[in-house]
């Protein structure tokens, strides 16, 4: 009997989990839940529905977990505590400073419906966090570091695009190696935020746009741009879409700490990713906890977790056996 | 309350956790115990008793958690299932091939005593083994690669050192930059034992010892150094003491892997650890665990566990709210 998993936003996101769902043969994507017309949207699955939106809690006892695939400024806030109270779920909010309060939200619908919800599960807030823990917790003198890149940032490209003469946009987010290089080193450099990551803009002007101008915007543009050193080019469209069609991202995660009774040994810790495709790992890390939260929810849990809370072995389709033979 | 530690076995091991219990304010060590006669074993921590191991068992009211400091050949396939019928336990049973049996053991005695054991808590296996563990769930279809070094090995130091004319010893495990190089650029390299890492020793002579036979019965030794491409370096006893007095290791685990319909999307997972001291890190993290099998066994539990079975929050000093609100 395959987990039965529901997707219900269908955008890059949620055509990863299909992905991700595809390469776990324990798992099948039943239905797409979208707020388009359900007729006017095409999915990979050939077996599985597609339907409105409104009628996903008529679902609920055809599905083990839903996939909550909105966006975090507005859709999950109301979403995960709607549809915890009625399916286990899975969401990748990511809005950190507001996990506290969608944490709670999220936990009293859960437990009201006697469901499993896992929240803000994706690579940061994510397998970012889960490093962070690990690494704080072995070494608790020590200093933790974390670097996004080389990767498409939504929210400056968007940022971007909405400067008067822009057409298109994209905007990568890179470390700055020498940074990287000195926490390696275990030089335990206080960074500003000059000093962590440049930002690099591909920029299609509109024809006869004041490119000094729009430079000049992006540049000083507060808290976007105006703390980093922004390199910005101005391609055309041809360029666009041959160069930067991708969405990749990535980044590290550094603790650097001393052990030893003077504290004479030093230790570095570091966790990295190198990502084809921000949305499709965001949706596989997902799905490892779709996994994780159909266990959860079969073993008579209920309330909200985070990825703190999820022992590794709920994520493997492997047993606990063959776990311990193989990969210990 | 401190969680109240007492340590099994006074070597490096032990003393790398005794050091790591004053890195961490909620816990402290009670008593070490040891087979050589208590009088004689100096330990650093003023406060704890040492003990001979015979009266381990007496104090099986007055410590929350013993972790076990012995070795994985003939120590701790005895010690653990013994010790983990009267205490929580911890130990870092190292043997692959042979932990499920190791566990089976565990569990029987631990389940029998009401006690959580927690076994082959470390970095390898351990924190590798977790990050294995992660990167599969997260990427079905890929491929893993573990790489360890630069770093001493004890058994290959060992076995230089059984040489006719071999006065002292030690040997490094260094992985081959190429090899990585590949796996990082996504090439899923099919590698030999040759190409994956080198092996470099440093011999310090017997007087007017055949340096030439030393060298050929290194580079010759059967499951020791014959796979490899291996480096002799003859030394004086002064050069070992200043350049070789220390245990530094680590390693690298990268699992290299496809997301996206048509798998036309790659991903590399990173994790790499460099250690000054092996045994501290080592015990650093075996700390971290004595703090969950604690918790664990207030919470009830009882039984035998690995890294695999273990909520990460469970490792954390920190309350729940406190790590979701700083680290997630």
């Amino acid at each position: 009997m395959k987990t039965r998993i529901g997707i219900l936003g269908y955008g890059n996101l949620g055509r990863g989990v299909e992905c991700a769902i595809r390469q776990n043969p324990d798992m099948e994507l039943a239905a797409v839940f979208t707020r388009r017309n359900p007729s006017s949207v095409k999915i990979l699955t050939e077996t599985a529905a597609v339907r409105s939106v409104d009628e996903a809690v008529d679902w609920k006892d055809k599905l083990d977990v839903l996939i909550l695939c909105g966006g975090s400024a507005t859709d999950l806030p109301v979403q995960t505590p709607k549809y915890a109270e009625y399916f286990n779920v899975v969401d990748s909010f990511d809005t950190h400073a507001r996990i506290p309060e969608h944490f709670e939200n999220v936990d009293a619908a859960a437990k009201k419906g006697g469901k499993t919800a896992i929240i803000s599960v994706g690579w940061d807030p994510g397998m970012f966090s889960l490093n962070r823990l690990y690494a704080g917790a072995i070494l608790p003198e020590g200093q933790d570091y974390t670097f996004w890149g080389r990767g498409v940032s939504q929210g400056h490209s968007d940022a971007v695009r909405r400067i008067a003469g822009v057409k298109d946009a994209k905007q990568y987010t890179i470390p700055v190696d020498s940074a990287l290089a000195s926490v390696r080193a275990g030089e335990n450099p206080d960074l500003t935020t000059r000093q962590k990551h440049t930002r690099e803009c591909f920029v299609v002007p509109e024809d006869g746009a004041d490119r000094a101008r729009i430079e000049e915007e992006i540049r000083t543009m507060p808290n976007y741009f105006a703390d980093y050193d922004t390199t910005v080019h101005f391609i055309t469209d041809e360029e666009m879409k041959r160069d930067h069609s991708g969405i990749p991202h990535g980044g590290f995660v550094l603790r650097s700490g001393v052990t030893g009774w003077e504290k004479e040994n030093r230790h570095l810790i570091e966790y990295s990713l190198k990502l084809d495709s921000n949305p499709e790992f965001t949706a596989s890390v997902i799905v490892a906890y779709a996994r994780a939260a159909c266990r959860l929810a079969a073993e008579g849990d209920s309330g909200c977790k985070t990825v703190f809370d999820i022992a590794p072995a709920y994520l493997s389709a492997k047993s606990g056996q063959e776990l311990r033979a193989s990969m210990l």
